[in-house]
């Protein structure tokens, strides 16, 4: 448990230095014409856009940090070394990173569509070989009102992967869709990962306490760049986040509930959201 | 062998989409301000910067389609899944893709010179940690001139991981220095993956063949991407690389070298290819 205190110590540093590099990197970003104005105001200053990549990356730089200290024990005697837990931490840290250079290369070169549907689902095939590999469960429950006719249980079998892949291009856009709010897509997801934190926490003492722990590990230092963001981004918006943000936090979520946990309950968490929004 | 096969195939097809898809995404990048001229020709085009990052991610999509290829068999009976080598593989890629995207950015916001310094060091981490779990061989051969004092070899501990980290660096600006000739930091990086394949290849028959069958499913889609990007930045150039070319091939090379092989035949390769722009 004392990885867990390290870590929070780790990303208290990561909230600290988002927040101080935020506003020293916008001008960079607005000398590199990345900007948007913000329409709904008066004042008509450049706002610079695509800051997203900045807490993704010290999200990332924290994660390659804390690999040696989750894994310390086991760096003294490698014979024991837990190599598919790892494994499952660098496929995560591989998509994040991935969609991370996608989100960026969108916000810098305003892609077409069709990339952006593509690709997701190929950064998402680390997640989904490691998932095979480790758990392979791809039996979903049946809603109560279909049971009598499906029964309680039913494995749709490859079905499950595609589901998985195509999840990652759903929440995206469920997260994007908040565009235009100041502070509103950075909101909800500091709100969903609040969530998936008080829910790891409370099942720490359950049975499934290895993949509650490993969540804990790519939460804290999300939760704690995103704060860092939103305190930016919080309006009246002085940076805007841009869709490198939206992308990376979809892959964080996934990767977080992707082991042992339902991917259900992400897309729980998105429709709670979604319907609030339309109420 | 068959997984080879499958590579090439994988290999050639990127290549083809690579050339393809270089002078489709020229427009992108020079409306996002991505463009430079080329000083020591008469026409003033405006050509477009940092095209490295299209060859880069055709590379990465071209490994993550391969990884259930090469884990294929495995994956049937995932209780003999050779999870550590599945590790080595992600991150090789994790440490490419960061680099991927630091180079990225570098190029679209002219980062300043002490994150360029700090993150290659960074982005290296997870390959050290592969490096420490699985090997942990610290011991250098000492000079034929020091053996007198020094005996046949020395551990230099903990300062190898230093000594490692900061040969990324290093490469980095040993490519990076040739900017301005057309075709030459391509072709550098050509000249060195060849090198390397056939030394992957002779070795075949050696007792490592584990590791240069690793090192080969890194440097055969490098080498078919690469050739895509030459062919456009052969002289006269219509497209420049960029930094994020600089980066990812040292992480490229770093990967496929850091496993079981030494890292002192980058370093003799770089040197070869230095002394002889010197020259």
């Amino acid at each position: 448990m004392w990885a867990i205190i390290v870590l929070i110590i780790f990303s208290l540093i990561a909230f600290f230095v988002t927040d101080n590099l935020i506003p020293k990197l916008k001008d960079l970003f607005i000398k590199a014409g990345l900007f948007g104005y913000d329409l709904c105001k008066v004042s008509k200053n450049k706002i610079p856009e695509a800051l997203g990549v900045v807490s993704g990356c010290i999200f990332l730089v924290t994660s390659f940090l804390f690999i040696p200290i989750v894994f310390g024990n086991n760096l003294i005697d490698t014979r024991m070394f837990p190599h598919s837990e790892f494994a499952e931490l660098l496929a995560a840290l591989l998509s994040i990173c991935c969609m991370l250079l996608l989100g960026f290369a969108d916000d810098v070169l305003d892609l077409r569509w069709r990339y952006k549907l593509l690709l997701p689902t190929i950064a998402s095939l680390p997640l989904l070989v490691v998932y095979y590999v480790n758990f392979n469960s791809t039996t979903i429950i049946v809603p109560i009102p279909l049971r009598q006719f499906l029964g309680h249980s039913v494995n749709i079998g490859f079905l499950y992967y595609i589901y998985m892949g195509m999840l990652a291009v759903f929440c995206t856009n469920a997260i994007n869709i908040f565009a235009g709010i100041n502070g509103l897509e950075v909101g909800q997801s500091v709100i969903i990962a609040v969530s998936i934190l008080i829910f790891n926490i409370l099942e720490l003492k359950g049975e499934q306490i290895k993949a509650h722990t490993f969540s804990l590990y790519i939460m804290i230092p999300y939760l704690a760049t995103t704060m860092g963001l939103l305190k930016h981004n919080w309006y009246p918006s002085r940076i805007f986040i841009g869709d490198t943000f939206c992308y990376v936090s979809v892959f964080l979520f996934m990767s977080c509930l992707s082991y042992k946990i339902s991917y259900g309950i992400i897309f729980l968490r998105f429709m709670i959201v979604e319907n609030y929004r339309c109420c």
